[in-house]
């Protein structure tokens, strides 16, 4: 059943990562003379900006995440690994990388590391179980769990006459692009998707809350288009509570602390984490090697060919770099692994180096709600319908790229103009999120407000 | 949020499940002057008849779950409440169900019981984890994860130069209809959808076995259905093993043994159980109250007008009772639910009795692959392309009663005729059903057969 190893001996290149920068740099190679392994962490090319409508109902996994080697099936130069790189030997030129537990060593002669970044809690990592983040499947399936498992439970609760107000409050921590969707999508679940399907709770008096330091919302769109963003959500019902830094996150609610020293608690079971990244750990293990620099968000500094120091061979793209402020979105991870693919093929047909590397601001945009986005292309400032129907038209040109599949794009358009969410399904295991819960002392004690032996119903029998 | 509880004095009927059975109870008393309370212990309903199609990446599970509220909600007299029933009390008429270990108790004036069938391993449950069974959406994922993950450690085996026919065999236990469409969509996986995905591996070599201990496949179709079938899935690539009793199941393969006391071991990493099925525990805890018979499958005896003996308040349905050798298919818990509903509003209306339930066959059908069914309406006997069609309009239909969703149609449609899987990602989680593996002892040193030393590519490096 095996295809004995090639003895070609072309130019190896390692590819570590399936995101936006893996798969762009790996695509940007199908007519080099090159052989091109991927080796990643998940089976998926995962398209992150709508992770949170697999996280509130709109969109299945499968629509966002398609199977990185279906993507590749035809790019005869490519193959690819499953697995976690666990280290990057510079000096061997080698990736190691793991699955179940069993190590593969993988031999390079070109390296792109495109591994990009996690959910960043600021040091309190501790969070992390109370407020998962919005990077993964794993985590949009979780956060469906949770969302629709609350109201399961508000149900549950408000039947036997106990206080549900905790269970339904929704929090989301962070206030830039994803946080602002992740709101308006949780709003418009409560006001009008849910509102017909539940019988001792009022979907609608649910309150969702976005929270964030900072004193706008969206601060890479400037003061207007967040102020505009805000009053968009306001009219969603959305509770924006800005210049509040979260200072403790728990069971049943967090902590919130503000600049004139005022503090308050936030009853909320549902937390969502959508404040910040930290780059890939790799970044740390290629820094030690090399002397290179780190920021704070763990981000890499690289020479201005995205290079490493001292390895002209290995290139580190998209997120994991710390190079002239370049924000933390797919275009940065697209065109500098476009550029670091090129530059491979550069040096493999020996032609001259590239120009240094350069960002080509394409303009960043946000969606809020049915019919409502903001946009920035240039100096262009755009919100409202317009803004929305250009966010549209992208996002479907991008998806059909992958998918050409008409109905699957016909699919998602219906489900998110209107107002179905069809894709609430959960597992028994991800209901409630029980693996979360499983994990505390006492269970679900501080979920539920009184002792279990009350009838749902005090009427007498017959 | 809440609002105060009734204080209506109407009969008040639980159904419990929100399967077939507990579905189609609940929405044929939309029009009686009850209140209905559903409790179930997930929150979507099923249509357990495609749960093959979510395991081999065709449909989401949001598209074959779709939520019980959702379809209930324009049903003023029920409520949906989420929980696992853990007892019923015949004399204090209640029911008694749990979430996250904290009970609710529901009182009764009349009881459906549709809390369906398990997976039977025939009393060798060890065997569950080797094998997982097709009944709910967690099975599905977790089947999903298993077959799609093993292709990708095959991969990496073979491009160790390791052997991992274990890895490309597929055994499914049970030559019904489930087991029937399961193995014909793996072959169709490995024949068609992944063929171009890999590199190491040809995933035409894949095995695909479907073993029975009975003597013709699809035994309810008879013979000659049976024979078309096996015709069907060998063009397939399907090998058929009957008369083969599996007497073990572990992580790295399977025992059977044949009537003439031979014995095989098949090594196959990826085991799928579609042999059989045990009537919920409620059925025991029923049969203990009353004194009535249970069979082996665990199914209770009931009355001709499918009441609990000596309680006529009380009706079990579907795949629970032993009355008639009802098949246990959805037809039969349609059918009785709705006659259980129907007696229970002629009661309240102070209507005479319902003559004894009968069973009307609506004919029965199982798909096998693209295009190749086989059916059995009446003394008809149907395959090939027109019992395809028959099975795929009454499924379209079906699916449209619930959804009236035309492009998720659209795309189911689209997606079974031809050769995308869209469905095929994985949580993190998932992948090689870690959770399984991580329970067996010395991990997944079974699962691979070398040690990790040796590097993917042994070619000298630069």
């Amino acid at each position: 059943m095996t295809t004995p190893p090639s003895t070609d001996p072309r130019h190896r290149v390692v590819v570590i990562g399936s995101g936006f920068g893996g798969l762009f740099g790996t695509k940007a190679l199908r007519r080099a003379d090159v052989d091109v392994t991927v080796v990643a962490k998940t089976t998926h090319h995962l398209f992150q900006p709508l992770l949170y409508q697999v996280a509130t109902g709109i969109l299945s996994e499968g629509e966002i995440a398609p199977p990185t080697r279906e993507i590749l099936s035809r790019q005869k130069n490519a193959r690819v690994l499953l697995g976690e790189v666990t280290d990057i030997d510079l000096t061997a030129r080698t990736v190691t990388s793991q699955v179940l537990g069993r190590e593969t060593v993988t031999p390079y002669d070109s390296l792109i590391v495109a591994a990009g970044a996690a959910q960043s809690y600021f040091g309190n990592d501790r969070f992390a179980e109370f407020a998962p983040g919005m990077k993964s499947i794993d985590d949009a399936l979780e956060l469906r769990g949770r969302i629709f498992g609350a109201f399961e439970l508000a149900e549950l609760g408000a039947a036997r006459g106990e206080d549900v107000d905790h269970l339904l409050t929704f929090v989301v921590v962070g206030a830039g692009p994803t946080g602002v969707e992740m709101a308006g999508q949780i709003a418009e679940l409560a006001q009008r998707t849910l509102k017909r399907d539940f019988r001792a709770i009022n979907t609608r008096h649910a309150r969702v809350l976005l929270v964030d330091a900072a004193a706008q919302v969206l601060p890479a769109f400037g003061a207007k288009l967040g102020a505009k963003a805000v009053d968009r959500l306001a009219d969603l019902g959305v509770e924006v509570m800005l210049g509040a830094m979260v200072t403790e996150v728990d069971e049943r609610g967090l902590q919130v602390s503000f600049a004139d020293g005022r503090q308050e608690r936030l009853e909320a079971v549902t937390k969502i984490w959508a404040a910040g990244v930290q780059a890939s750990p790799l970044a740390a293990i290629l820094a030690e090697q090399t002397g290179a620099s780190l920021d704070r968000a763990g981000r890499i500094g690289v020479n201005p060919d995205l290079t490493l120091p001292g390895h002209p061979e290995v290139y580190v793209v998209g997120d994991m770099i710390d190079l002239d402020q370049l924000p933390g979105v797919a275009q940065t991870a697209i065109q500098s692994s476009r550029y670091a693919a090129k530059a491979i093929d550069r040096r493999v047909r020996g032609k001259a180096p590239q120009p240094p590397f350069r960002y080509f601001d394409k303009g960043s945009m946000a969606i809020i709600s049915r019919f409502g986005a903001v946009a920035m292309i240039g100096r262009l400032r755009l919100s409202g319908l317009l803004a929305w129907v250009l966010w549209l038209t992208i996002h479907l040109l991008y998806i059909a790229g992958f998918k050409s599949r008409v109905t699957a794009l016909l699919h998602w358009a219906v489900s998110f103009i209107g107002r179905g969410r069809a894709e609430r399904t959960t597992t028994e295991q991800q209901v409630f999120a029980r693996r979360a819960l499983a994990r505390l002392d006492g269970g679900v004690a501080g979920l539920v407000s009184e002792p279990a032996e009350r009838p749902l119903q005090d009427r007498a029998t017959g």
